[in-house]
């Protein structure tokens, strides 16, 4: 029951991902003061970053300003910052910039970036993809490759324009590595007079011994067969143990090849080792049942910087716990029992390329045209938006009949 | 007539935006190696920029891959490069990054970027609008600042943030002006909890006596009363003497604004200084009434670097230069007579915002929704490939009817 004459209850969401968008509506009508702060002005539909990357969509086709899908919930504050510290002492955030705010209860989900296992150095030579920055970097990188290549009379040179890798063979990287060699193959025929663009090479880099390790063996196998068709190499048990403005190593093995791509290692955010509580390998933090940290029933963290027993870093999970957070955090409020998170799975997609990709649905398991039509419907529906949504299955009817990719732009030089 | 046993000749064309664009196409079926070099690669339809800049075009809407522009013509070499130099005794273009291209005939397309009448100084404090990563610095520059407001506490600082001055009142900025109160008005209406965005002030400062000043004055009467009726604070006959990261100077007045917007000087390619034919004040070359440069009738410079007495710097002017260029080309290879220039003048567009423009047609002049729906017809029907039209008429006819701006993102933090 809400007391009239008691303080308005302060609750902060740290991030605006799917844990944090979810968490933030769910609490449409709570009588809270509810404030969201995230360092960039909208919410990525991640899933589809890859298509950014590779200059299928553009980047407001995937992104949506936070304040806009926020304006009609007038108990929400949206503020753009960088979190610097949380003070769980004095329950206070601190942003970069300069300014606090308080609270009463805090969600954190800032997410996770990719990591180099401890070989940052590398960094500059293989962006990752996490952020729309990453996306837009690898663009650039990608298609000015191909016009260096023209510009290159040498051909052990241009050998190494046209080697593309791509280091990790999760999700991302089957990505990345199925729609690079579509780009080969079909978007660019025809477009160059000193070289075939189908002469290039994509090799997708893996330390396990099959693609997509977190899929059913089948599936992987499915998969690999898929990304060979497409004109992917695949390497599989290789580690990766240089990176450089040349080529990859692997041990013995090298590679000589000017676009390295990363989508290997996770990093959690570092805002979780703030907290104070006990922390997983990859620096998530171990929550209660409940998702609250240990010590600490005001603080709830979700998405990608939970370690919860079972449950995969995907959308659906995330979405699932920022729910579930924010119900928790109501219940409290209201003098109630907190509930233990229970993750509902829905089976996991991962997508290869036109008409390609692998679904896993538990007893039902589907590849091929199937699968990608499932794929395709999913994303689209998924889309946050409508605007979004027409105007992203218009650039996909597009690019599906024309094998054009209307992104083919470049902003940002880099050689 | 072709000599089948004569050596093909080869004509280059520096820069490919109309100019450059048009001319290239004119060359389809010629008998020849054409090589266009672009230092990016896309044409651009610059017209549109300031809607870009303004976040209501995504970059790709605006940007067409010049290398698939002209997959179709066999002819043709398409590198990306910035052309370093020209020696017009050796007849060859020197690239930046190594390389160079020789030529028999050349087309000189660079163009023309903005200038600060000398005062350089002030160039990180208030951006112009000529290239695609302008027009991202402004909107993330645009953006930004309603987001620092929503986050300021000092009533004083918060008006700096929400005071926009746009220098400048040619077409650009009075595009520029008119959109930015649009989007204070209209666009960002109850998304912010600590300020009303309704608040913002746009200032459009002007150094003559009109806005519009090269359009008939009943026209830069009528565009001024529009600009005010979307809310923009006209200022004419005032001359900026000062710029800096908290404002701008005219003079004893002072401006206390962080987000100045350049729309005034127009400086030339430093390209047609090499050519060692004699410039005019804003850096043009003044061409013979062929294009050619004098002293050397196998180069041609068209566009916004050729000056030609009474041709405006406009997109069809470009075009109809580009065209002329390549056929004098032509004509002097099959060893006839080059043809004057003469220049059709199909009238001006500016708009202004929803439902405002002017339109110079000579006797014919339109101003308000007339004008508007010409401009915005026109703009569509010329923009270049069938994709980015039907995708600009979706993202338009969303806009008109929502008042969003569908690429309202930030990928570049300023602050």
């Amino acid at each position: 029951m809400t007391q009239p004459d008691a303080p308005i209850p302060r609750i902060v969401i740290l991030g605006c991902g799917f844990g944090g968008l979810w968490a933030a509506q769910h609490l449409r009508k709570a009588h809270a003061k509810v404030t969201v702060v995230d360092r960039t002005n909208y919410h990525l539909f991640t899933p589809l970053l890859y298509q950014v990357a590779t200059a299928g969509l553009s980047a407001p086709d995937i992104a949506g300003p936070i304040r806009h899908i926020l304006a009609d919930q007038r108990n929400t504050t949206v503020l753009m910052g960088n979190v610097e510290s949380i003070d769980v002492a004095a329950r206070k955030v601190k942003l970069a910039d300069g300014g606090e705010v308080e609270y009463d209860s805090l969600i954190v989900a800032t997410g996770a970036t990719h990591s180099y296992f401890g070989h940052d150095a590398w960094a500059p030579y293989a962006p990752g993809l996490k952020t729309l920055d990453d996306a837009l970097e690898i663009r650039s990188r990608v298609l000015l490759a191909f016009e260096r290549a023209e510009r290159e009379g040498d051909a052990a040179k241009r050998a190494a324009w046209l080697t593309f890798v791509v280091v990790g063979a999760g999700a991302t990287g089957v990505e990345l590595a199925g729609t690079l060699a579509e780009i080969a193959r079909q978007t660019l025929k025809g477009e160059f007079r000193n070289y075939d663009p189908r002469n290039a090479r994509v090799v997708l880099v893996e330390g396990a011994d099959r693609v997509l390790p977190p899929y059913p063996p089948e599936l992987s196998e499915k998969a690999r067969i898929q990304l060979e068709r497409l004109g992917v190499t695949v390497w599989l048990g290789k580690r990766v143990t240089g990176v450089d403005a040349e080529g990859v190593t692997m041990g013995d093995e090298r590679l000589e090849s000017k676009t390295v791509l990363w989508a290997a290692g996770v990093a959690s955010s570092p805002l979780g080792a703030s907290l104070g509580a006990p922390l997983d390998r990859t620096g998530r933090v171990k929550v209660e049942p409940d998702l609250s940290v240990p010590g600490h029933e005001e603080i709830f963290v979700v998405g990608d910087l939970a370690a919860v027993e079972g449950v995969p870093g995907i959308a659906p999970a995330a979405k699932q716990m920022g729910r579930h957070a924010a119900k928790n955090i109501l219940a409290r409020l209201a003098g109630r029992a907190t509930q233990p998170f229970r993750y509902r799975d829905y089976g996991q997609l991962a997508t290869i390329g036109r008409k390609s990709a692998v679904a896993d649905f538990g007893r039902v398991k589907l590849w091929g045209f199937p699968a990608w039509f499932v794929w395709l419907w999913a994303h689209i529906y998924f889309l946050i938006n409508f605007r979004n949504r027409l105007a992203v299955m218009i650039d996909w009817a597009w690019s599906y009949w024309t094998f054009q990719r209307y992104s083919r732009i470049v902003t940002k030089r880099t050689w």
